[in-house]
């Protein structure tokens, strides 16, 4: 497991020794190797006996590559887990030249057609060929995409991307003006001008401080590069970027 | 996992931590739940990264449920683990007793057929239904057998049981009668007359202690009771039972 989103949204667990494991909504995956997976269905059991009940409509979100949904499912299925938690699972499909050539193996026949009734939900991600990334989710405060890297089996990196925040509305200049707390803070806070009972029309950039730059964080799973431009795109001024430590090329030899 | 059998004909693994582990050779499973199988994969993996390569010609054998056979081998094969280690699931058939009406799950059909050929080696094994039991192994010097036990999931226990061994060689007798020390002490001891160059004709329980009594040990995996009269045949007797502690009915209006 690589990274987790962890919203502030749920009350925190009685536990306070679980209370972290208990937020955890988000689960990304960047590969398949088993030091990354094997303790995936353990860990969405114990969320499963953790979870009160009322918070129990909040479904987990699971990213990773295509067969990650398969693996879940039987693993849960046979150890008669299922259903306790409800989560989906989104598969990102992988190219072929993310792997050395006769290492890649195609999962896209697992557990489809008959079988994929009883199989929890998810979406199957493709490449968008003209970003070279995977768009996973967004929304109005922030985008998470996917991008391909060379492994021994494909693997996959991901970035977080923070939209930029409105400014900090300028108090003095507002009372200056003669706007009056309330509603039409709001307004111009969303960026829409508003006209006073005076007739006098505000416009948002009059009384708003500079837009708040998005935060960037880019993290790397396992791999020794890049595969496409993907990578160079996304993660380009980023804020924090965690990523393998590997040896260079001149160490080769010794 | 509930035990393991750690024969000691394998050189120690250069690393004293893992020593232990690099031994195991047999492997018992009770029954499918989480928290019983979830870290075999992991557990295979790290079995064959630390073996050696001469050793590495010793299969696991695992022993558990229906079912287990397929979890192993998907996990396995979608992490790309496979065959690093060689190794053989031997699959318990359950009875529909053996867990709440409406829970039992028909795995037979998982991953036969075409699969099939891909997955590792095993067996399938039905109970005997005059012992009620399945006989797992036997050799000269043990047996081990499974019985039946009632769980929200079928489960099973186990019995190991040595052999009677023969009794220690009374070296003063065999003085006294003049065998010479070498070839005949092993035939006495395998308990087989032999004749001396003297003529002399001495028969086993002439210069043998009384046989050693195997000891028989019985571990129960999660249950609330057998089933079938199984596990009361098996366990009588036993130098050393494990079973669950769990509270008598005069406890449930508590």
């Amino acid at each position: 497991m690589s990274m987790w989103a962890l919203p502030t949204c749920q009350a925190p667990h009685a536990d306070p020794d679980t209370a972290g494991h208990t937020k955890i909504t988000k689960i990304f995956i960047t590969h398949l190797h088993g030091d990354h997976i094997f303790g995936l269905p353990g860990l969405l059991c114990t969320l499963s006996l953790q979870r009160s009940p009322d918070a129990s409509v909040v479904p987990i979100d699971i990213y990773g590559p295509l067969g990650l949904r398969s693996f879940l499912w039987r693993s849960l299925e046979l150890s008669h887990s299922q259903p306790l938690l409800p989560y989906a699972v989104h598969e990102l499909v992988p190219t072929q030249d993310q792997c050395p050539a006769g290492e890649f193996r195609d999962f896209s026949g697992l557990d489809r057609g008959e079988a994929l009734a009883q199989a929890p939900p998810g979406t199957v991600l493709h490449l968008d060929a003209e970003t070279d990334s995977y768009l996973l989710l967004e929304d109005e405060e922030l985008s998470v995409r996917a991008f391909r890297l060379f492994h021994r089996v494909p693997s996959f990196g991901f970035v977080l991307e923070e939209k930029p925040r409105p400014g900090k509305l300028k108090v003095h200049i507002l009372q200056e003006l003669g706007v009056p707390p309330g509603p039409l803070y709001g307004e111009l806070k969303r960026g829409r001008a508003v006209e006073l009972s005076s007739g006098v029309r505000v416009q948002p950039q009059d009384v708003l401080s500079l837009p708040v730059p998005g935060r960037k964080v880019c993290v790397l799973g396992d791999c020794s590069g890049p595969v496409g431009p993907g990578a160079r795109r996304l993660c380009g001024q980023a804020d924090l970027l965690v990523h393998e430590a590997t040896l260079e090329d001149w160490g080769d030899g010794r």
